[in-house]
């Protein structure tokens, strides 16, 4: 499939995720404009990585938009709580993760719909995923598809007949998945960060994220880049229950 | 119909629409939350007025947040284009308003999806009008009830079973209508803002926002408390067209 260079606005966190599907919009043709946004997250590491990750040809600048979130409170990522290590996780039908941030994939795909307006772009791309974050609601296809309904009413493109598309290419796909996915693709994972809570700017080895990334190294068959600061996470001895 | 009690976030800009929209709200027994944004617009007045509106009796706390539309351009309210003065309305069918703000709604609703979440409200109150801003994408009828849709999807509250309701009691009223509603329930408008393009603090009196403010009340058949910078706009010798 090859969009001729049609602009694709890229929902780009500086996780392996985002990385994944900023390539794989590359590959379907679309000239990515990757949007970034400093949310209050205590991890500004990430934003780096942002960086770095859209730093390469074929893409436009990297757009960074600060956002207030901590002021709500209600997660573990923009406050002062503490993140979880090595808990048993939770079970996604019963209980919302404490990482959860209120209406946070809402609140950035609404950013990317207004930036797609300005730049004329017709497509978004989001790294959203059912599989590994299923206790998140704003993780679902359900969700992606309603997002797309609203958007379709939302804008002046889509009052014009114009159709605006959310891709979520990751939604169904194991962490092991997107890992081969990207390595098909030439996505240099080194390049990402993907920790909730870096040591100095390591990742630490023992949150959820470093969990499921190092995991997803492991299932895909694939060396895991990433310099941990305490040690690589325990896949082995169940240490995630 | 009485709520008891229940909180309602209450999207506040200091204008005519949404103080009308706050007196309702408590009207209708829900305890307001109100909500403001600070995106960038030229017309910090505008966020004075919220606070004077906000300042009332069984209304919890204005909640500010700060956002950066500014950085997307591609708006006369956020950029620095001319608002335009005394011009020939577009017809909303055909063309977009140079005063629409590309997603602004949808971002703001977005934000009060957020705040509700973490105060555990399940009602939202949005002054979108399809009458007077019927150019604008995102005032529509269909817009609000996709929204609706997409926050009960969305939210913890949403997937533990919980109805999120958007209300946008404006939306097919007139401005005349929404003022005499207004004043039933007791709303003090001298607290209020509607200009684009403010003279110090006061109402410039000639854009579009001064023009169907000033005719609202006159409709309405109520004194306009307004006080404006230049002169009243002309309503009677077609200076709209």
């Amino acid at each position: 499939m090859n969009h001729e260079n049609r602009k694709a606005v890229i929902l780009l966190s500086g996780g392996l995720d985002s990385a994944t599907i900023l390539a794989m919009a590359k590959a379907q043709g679309f000239l990515p404009y990757p949007l970034t946004f400093d949310y209050g997250q205590r991890h500004h590491v990430e934003l780096e990585a942002a960086k770095r990750v859209a730093s390469q040809e074929g893409v436009a600048p990297l757009k960074r938009i600060e956002l207030d979130l901590r002021s709500f409170g209600g997660s573990a990522l923009t406050d002062d709580l503490e993140v979880p290590k090595n808990a048993v996780p939770q079970n996604p039908e019963e209980e919302i993760p404490i990482t959860y941030v209120p209406a946070r994939n809402t609140i950035l795909l609404s950013f990317a719909l207004g930036y797609a307006e300005v730049i004329g772009a017709n497509d978004i791309f989001i790294g959203a995923n059912a599989v590994d974050y299923s206790g998140y609601p704003d993780c679902r296809p359900a969700f992606i598809k309603a997002f797309e309904a609203l958007a379709n009413l939302a804008t002046a493109a889509g009052v014009q007949g114009q159709k605006m598309t959310i891709h979520a290419p990751l939604i169904d796909l194991t962490k092991a998945e997107i890992i081969q996915n990207g390595i098909a693709l030439g996505v240099e994972y080194g390049l990402t960060h993907s920790c909730y809570d870096p040591i100095n700017t390591k990742a630490c080895g023992q949150c959820d994220s470093c969990y499921l990334r190092a995991k997803g190294f492991a299932d895909a068959g694939v060396q895991d880049p990433t310099p941990y600061a305490l040690r690589s996470p325990d896949l082995t001895t169940g240490s995630k229950g």
